[in-house]
Order: structure tokens, then C-alpha cells, then sequence
């Protein structure tokens, strides 16, 4: 069989055709089926912008409400469920309970056999739903806080900050947070959508694919980006430092600073620019604008320096400390809005399959290598 | 950015380089660090083939008997993890159970932060010998039967068999689940192991991954196909039919027979020749022949009809029913088996990342589309 060598982790291949998302690296552009993220930052919700990667196309209110409605109907966790979020040592990191928590969500929901279209997508509701509530109580729980009960009259992003602080949100924290998952809710073949479609390319259930897209998201090289960013503004502040001269001794010491550079963008990352005016916006609603100056200040240098682009982590870090979200928070609510996301990839997956099987390149012993018998060794 | 459009699916695509295992599909070979298959299954061990894969060579004396013994120590669950099996419902899924419970697994170890080389073995014996129990475990729970306590004096084979059984298994029985561990321990970049780079790729810890992959083998299209050649064989039983006008009758109804044909090997799977044997001699050892002698038949048949070889699900059905394991065991088995291939790739994935993130060909409604307001739609 001919075998073609890619690059190495795949850069540059185009793996599958697909109609969600289309980014222009070069131009900076990011859009869910055509439509600009700019557009949708700005006059869109998480609701609508999902309907949009589920169905393809912008709901009329009808639509929405339907959709907004069956979302929030979906807010029912088992309470097996809940009883394993109680049964976990507090010290156990939100990722991979949430990762431990979707994959019990299968054991309990009874569609788990049935991957057609219409039962991914009622799967879809659910798993968009009690993600959201998953990160929540279990964040409350591990803090020994009383449990919030879903209050469904709420939109998502507001159902969400209610669940997890204990109080109505405001418009400002809500419509922040609202437009944080539509910026995060999908973004073509990144590494947690690829797993998610591997996965599910073997006609595995949704809940295994999205269990896997987790466990993806869990790692350092793609949700925790935002997490590093805020330990390093946190560690400045700390030591009462200035940031420029902070940095500087960083690159002297070739360190990386995280939020910077992405592998698909060659410009800023165009949610870098909605999420850099939600720190400041959110910081000047709460009189603290401190991890927004101290933001802006490294962007500028890190720019000025290395020609590098903050990109959707660096303000995502600022903006939910303001929010007052802990730090170990930041990639279960990139998951919180990636599901949205990865639901539409593994539709689209199912509608239209062909197994995910590349080849290696072999660099092992030769063949054939000998059998030496145990005595001999 | 330059992209390259790969054919679909990623077929004959390489997509890393590894130094693991090593396929020739056009002449029917199949090698674990060089060693050819066939040397493995008649001389090898799963404790000896489970080192080659993660240490790179065939161990001495002295490091087989550590090995072997620090796979048996490895046989302790923590009891959060049994209370688990015990928790959920009977008629949950096997593979969705291990799935829930491995990804639990993590929480309970110490090492989960930890992605290092060292730490990253160490977990792999725990990986390893712990998936083993949680498949038996669940069995007996499931069916009511009391728990069988691991013996640690037992090879990895047998201890399986003793968990699953609450009998001391014979040595045929032993050695052929041994052969049938060996023939599935690893095969290059099969998707549940591509699943788990993609996941490892990110940095994500090998709990994380080896969740993934476990969602990944849970597909029919991946590990279900010997389930899918076991149902085919009752169904023939049950009717009383002649298997070869069943079959028949299945071609004119353009039915798929699974078990034959694969997307690497043009020739017959190397593994089958050894599946084929172990499923007639543990046959004649029981007195029973029925289903080798039925799947000899279907075999026969599809090869001279359609050209098609029986691959390596096609004899495990009968060697595992003849083993008098059921039928929804088969695809953990495999996982029982696989998981020794899937940590030695997300350590060498892990010694030597790079992020795997290709690209998708936008097929989806032309950029810029309108969003156009929800009171104009």
C-alpha cells in the first residue's frame, strides 16, 4: 500500500472535509458555518450560536426559544450522578472528575445505544446542559458549600454562574461569560474536536467521544494555556514586579510565556480581541483593573519583542479572575462551551463516517528481529 | 498556510513515527519491535510481550520475573473504585462501565499529575493489571456473583480467568487467552491507539488517553466486530441452518459478514492463523468443535466467493465462547489486551510531542455569511 509521510502532529493535513467552522489563518478569520466570530461576539448568544453549529443555520425565535427551552429542560442531573461528585476526595481535579462524570453520564441516559442523528442530538442537549452543572456542583462540593439547584428559567451562561457562586449573576458578569462560550465553542480541528471525531469515527457513542475530547482538553498544551497565563500575571503580582522587566528576565532565561502564538493564526487570534475588551469592561464594572493593566502590559512588550499575538488564552485568564473563577475552573469551562462544539463535530462524524486509521513510519528494529530464547538472553 | 488534502479517513496516511510495531500489509506481517508475531504467540508470554512493547527489547531472566511480579503486585483496586462497580446498575454496558471506572482510576493515583517517563510506567503496570480486574469484576457483580479477591501468584492470563471464573483455569484455557493477549497487544496506529496519541499529543496524563481509547474501541467498527461474528454464528445455530446457504443468502442480501477483510492486511491477518488453531484445539480439549467447525465453514466459503480473509475477530468469537466468556466481554477483552500497546505508544508519544492538530477542508456555507437579526429572519 502507498503511504504518503505528514508532518509531523499532522500540521497542514486536512484530515476530513467539514461545514462548522472556518478559519483564515493568515487573515485572522474565525466563523461558524460562514458566519464571522465577530459578528456572533457581538450579537449572538451561547444558545443561538449552538443552535448554528447543530443545525447549520441561524434559528428564527421560534427556534430559539424551542432550542433555549429544551436546553434548559435538560438541567436534570441523575442523582447517582451527584453522588459520585460527593464521593471523590475534594483534592480530585476538576478535569478529570468531569471527564469521570461524563463518561457515568452514558450509564444513565437512554440513548446511549443509539447513535443516529436525532438521538445524538437529544444526547447533545443533555451532555451541553449537565456539563455546565457537573463543573458547578462539583466546584461548590469540594469547597464544602451547599449545593445550587439548576434554576431554569435562567439562560445558560447565567444558569451557570448562578449553580457556581451562589447568586444571581449580573447582566455584565452574564453577558461576559456568555460571550467567553461563544468564542470557545468550537474551533475547526483542534486537538480535543480531532480526538472527539477519532473516537466516534469507530461509531462509538457520543459520551465516548466527548469523554475522550476531555481528557484532551485536560492537557497543557491545549486548555491549560489560560490557567499558565494567570499563574504568571498571579507570580508578578506577588513578587510586586514590574511585568516588562518580569518578562524580560523570562525570555532571558528562554522561558515561554503562555497566551501567546497559536499554530493556525499568523495574526491575533480574533477572539483575542472580545475577550481583551471583556477584561477591561469586567474589570472597570468591578473598579479592578489590575490583571487588565498588567494583561496589556506584557501583551504590548511580547508583541513589541517577539511579534507575537496574544491569543485567546492570554485575555481569557484576566477575565475569569475578574469573573471570580478559580484558576483550576478556566479549562472545565472551556469544556463548558466546547461541547457545543464537539457535539456538532461528532454529528457530523456519524452522518458520514469513515474510520480514522493513519499509518507510522517505522523506526524500530529491523524486521525481523530474533526470538532469542530466555536462556539464551 | 499550505495544506494538503489527505485521503479520507487518513488511509495510508503516516501520521507519526514510531518505533513500536511494524505491519506489512501486502505480505501479511505483523512485528512488536522487530520480532515477528508468529514467534510471540508460540513463544511468548503477555508479561514478556507487555515488556518488549514498553521497554523496547526482550527482557533477561531477572527482569521478567520483576516484571511479571510487579505486574501482580499491581492487582489492588482502590475500594472507591470496586463501590463504583457495585453502584451501577447491572444492565450498564461493559465497555461503558471500564470506560467510567478507568478514568475514575486516576483520581485514586498518585502519580496522576506526574507525565514523566517513570511516572508514566509506573502507571502503566497499575493500568494494566487493574483494567484485567475491573472487567471480571463487573462481570461477577453484574450477574450477582460474590467478588473473586486477585491472586497475585497467578500470571496476568490466569489471574483473569480465576477473577472472571472463581476456578483455577486449565492450562489450555490459560495459555490460549496468553496467545490471544499476545496477538492483541498492539497494531500500530489503529484508531483507538491513534485516539490515544491524539489525546496524549495534548499532554494530557495516560489516564486521560487510555480513557479515550477505551471510547475509541467501544465502536463496532473497531473492537464490536467479533461480537458482531459471534451473534452471526448463534443466529446460524439457532435457525439450524446450513452456514454456508446462510451466509449465501446474507451476500444476496448485501449483507456484511464481519470478520473479514482489513484496512492494513491484502493477505490473510497473521493473527487469525493462530486464532484459527487455538479456537479448534481448545475445541477438541472441550469436547466441542461446533463453532470452529462452523466459522471453518463461513471462512471457506467467503474466501473462495468474495476473496476475503478472515481477519483477527473472526477466530477470536469461537476461541472466546469456547473459553465460555460472553459475548459483550469480547470488546474489554480486547482492552484487557490492547492496553499494553496503548501506554507503550502514549510513552513514546509523551517522550517526543508534538501537538497532533491537522486541518479540515471547509465545505459549510460561504465566509462572510450574513448573520441577519433574529426579528428579520
Amino acid at each position: 500500500m502507498s503511504t504518503a509521510v505528514a508532518p509531523k502532529g499532522l500540521e497542514g493535513i486536512v484530515a476530513t472535509s467539514s461545514s462548522i467552522c472556518w478559519i483564515d489563518g493568515e487573515a485572522g478569520v474565525l466563523s461558524y458555518r460562514g458566519i464571522d466570530i465577530h459578528e456572533l461576539a457581538q450579537r449572538s448568544s451561547f444558545e443561538e450560536t449552538t443552535y448554528l453549529l447543530w443545525y447549520g443555520k441561524l434559528p428564527t425565535a421560534a427556534e430559539l426559544a424551542l432550542f433555549s427551552q429544551q436546553l434548559a429542560e435538560a438541567r436534570t442531573l441523575d442523582p447517582k450522578v451527584v453522588d459520585f461528585l460527593h464521593s471523590v476526595p475534594t483534592t480530585a481535579t476538576p478535569m478529570e472528575v468531569l471527564r469521570t462524570a461524563v463518561s457515568l453520564l452514558s450509564i444513565y441516559d437512554a440513548d446511549e445505544a443509539d447513535s443516529s442523528h436525532d438521538a445524538n442530538l437529544r444526547k447533545s442537549f443533555r451532555l451541553t446542559a449537565q456539563i455546565a452543572m457537573i463543573v458547578a456542583l462539583y466546584d461548590r462540593i469540594r469547597k464544602g458549600k451547599p449545593v445550587v439547584e439548576a434554576d431554569k428559567s435562567l439562560s445558560h451562561a447565567a444558569n451557570f454562574l448562578w449553580m457556581l457562586n451562589g447568586e444571581k449573576p449580573s447582566e455584565t458578569a452574564t453577558r461576559a461569560l456568555d460571550i467567553a462560550l461563544i468564542l470557545h465553542a468550537d474551533h475547526e480541528l483542534n486537538a480535543s474536536t480531532f480526538a472527539a471525531r477519532v473516537i466516534a469515527a469507530t461509531l462509538a457513542d457520543i459520551h465516548s467521544a466527548i469523554t475522550g475530547a476531555i481528557g484532551a482538553l485536560k492537557g497543557p498544551l491545549h486548555g491549560g494555556a489560560n490557567e499558565a497565563t494567570m499563574r504568571l500575571l498571579f507570580a508578578i503580582e506577588k513578587a510586586g514586579a514590574d511585568p516588562v522587566e518580569y518578562v524580560k528576565q523570562m525570555f532571558a532565561d528562554k522561558k515561554k510565556i503562555s497566551g501567546f502564538g497559536h499554530r493556525v493564526y499568523h495574526t491575533e487570534d480574533p477572539r483575542a480581541t472580545h475577550l481583551r475588551r471583556m477584561s477591561e469592561e469586567l474589570g472597570k464594572a468591578a473598579g479592578n483593573t489590575k490583571w487588565f493593566d498588567l494583561s496589556r502590559k506584557i501583551e504590548l512588550f511580547v508583541k513589541q519583542e517577539k511579534k507575537l499575538n496574544a491569543n485567546v488564552d492570554f485575555y481569557s485568564a484576566s477575565t475569569y479572575t475578574t469573573l471570580g473563577i478559580d484558576i483550576d475552573l478556566f479549562t472545565p469551562i472551556f469544556a463548558v462551551s466546547r461541547i457545543s462544539g464537539w457535539a456538532a463535530h461528532v454529528i457530523e462524524q456519524h452522518d458520514d463516517n469513515r474510520l480514522i486509521r493513519p499509518r507510522a513510519d517505522y523506526q524500530g528494529p529491523a524486521y525481523p528481529a530474533d526470538y532469542v530464547p530466555l536462556n539464551e538472553r
